[in-house]
């Protein structure tokens, strides 16, 4: 099964998640002469999501020429790229999860623990911190339909009678 | 293959998740007659976190009755199966993430933003809060296993050859 369109859909919704949120800034004028600036290093969630999601899509990336020039797996490496697969797909649907959570910090605050909103003011940046979460979760939704794919490939090889026992054809 | 043990481990890490979200409360003296109660109810994302730990045990329970009523399963039903607990797995997954996210946040606060710490307040309530989301990763560790052993009673049916062909045997 080719998994070709599929990760390169998601190598480009991983891209275009880590630069919208690495190159989205917006700067202030707060008083007289105080100016603030906002970018993605203002909150961990986000630095990690950016990491993550470049990491992501290198990965693909890794699997995609993997898979032009070795089409041919053994069972070891089918086993490998399938575990390598779900833990991708977990740990960027995690990385969004987070960021979603700092981002609804942001646009709704959190009045009992006296957390201001960040949105009101930062409206341009949020805007695009929310684009790039959608890009993010359609990456997501690609990489859990990738995993599954592989989890196809490798376990098809196996005997439906037997507990792990390769089968004949 | 059997996932009784799996979804045994799953069920009680969730409910101990939840229950353990759900009953912490601490009662703080503020001011001379300011009394402030700090619960699960103050953060959305633990809120939900019990709703979805507890959606996610009742789910196992289903499951696990299932497995001991009907131990056969046709084709359909395995699909079906798969398909939610792959679903359960990363909805768990999500709510713990965006809880810890909160709860970075209420442990070191978000100087740039002006949000205070409440861990140095609430000391004892975030560390019981801190439990559960172990054990909370923990359940998520043992779902992400069902559904890979859920995706290989499934696929093991179908044939290395043909694609979605079943094999003879």
């Amino acid at each position: 099964m080719d998994t070709l369109v599929l990760r390169l859909f998601a190598t480009s919704s991983l891209v275009l998640t880590a630069c919208l949120v690495a190159f989205d800034s917006q700067t202030k004028l707060l008083f007289y002469s105080m100016v603030r600036k906002a970018s993605f290093r203002d909150l961990k969630a986000l630095s990690i999501l950016v990491w993550v999601a470049s990491a992501a899509a290198a990965y693909n990336v890794l699997q995609i020429l993997r898979s032009r020039l070795f089409p041919q797996m053994g069972k070891n490496l089918a086993w490998f790229g399938y575990l390598l697969d779900q833990a991708v797909a977990y740990l960027v649907f995690a990385a969004n999860s987070a960021a979603l959570q700092g981002c609804v910090f942001a646009v709704s605050g959190q009045s009992n623990f006296g957390w201001m909103k960040v949105c009101d003011k930062y409206t341009r940046f949020c805007i695009q911190i929310g684009g790039a979460l959608i890009c993010g979760y359609a990456a997501c939704l690609a990489m859990a339909v990738i995993s599954a794919l592989s989890a196809y490939g490798l376990f098809r090889l196996y005997s439906p009678k037997h507990f792990l026992q390769l089968k004949h054809q």
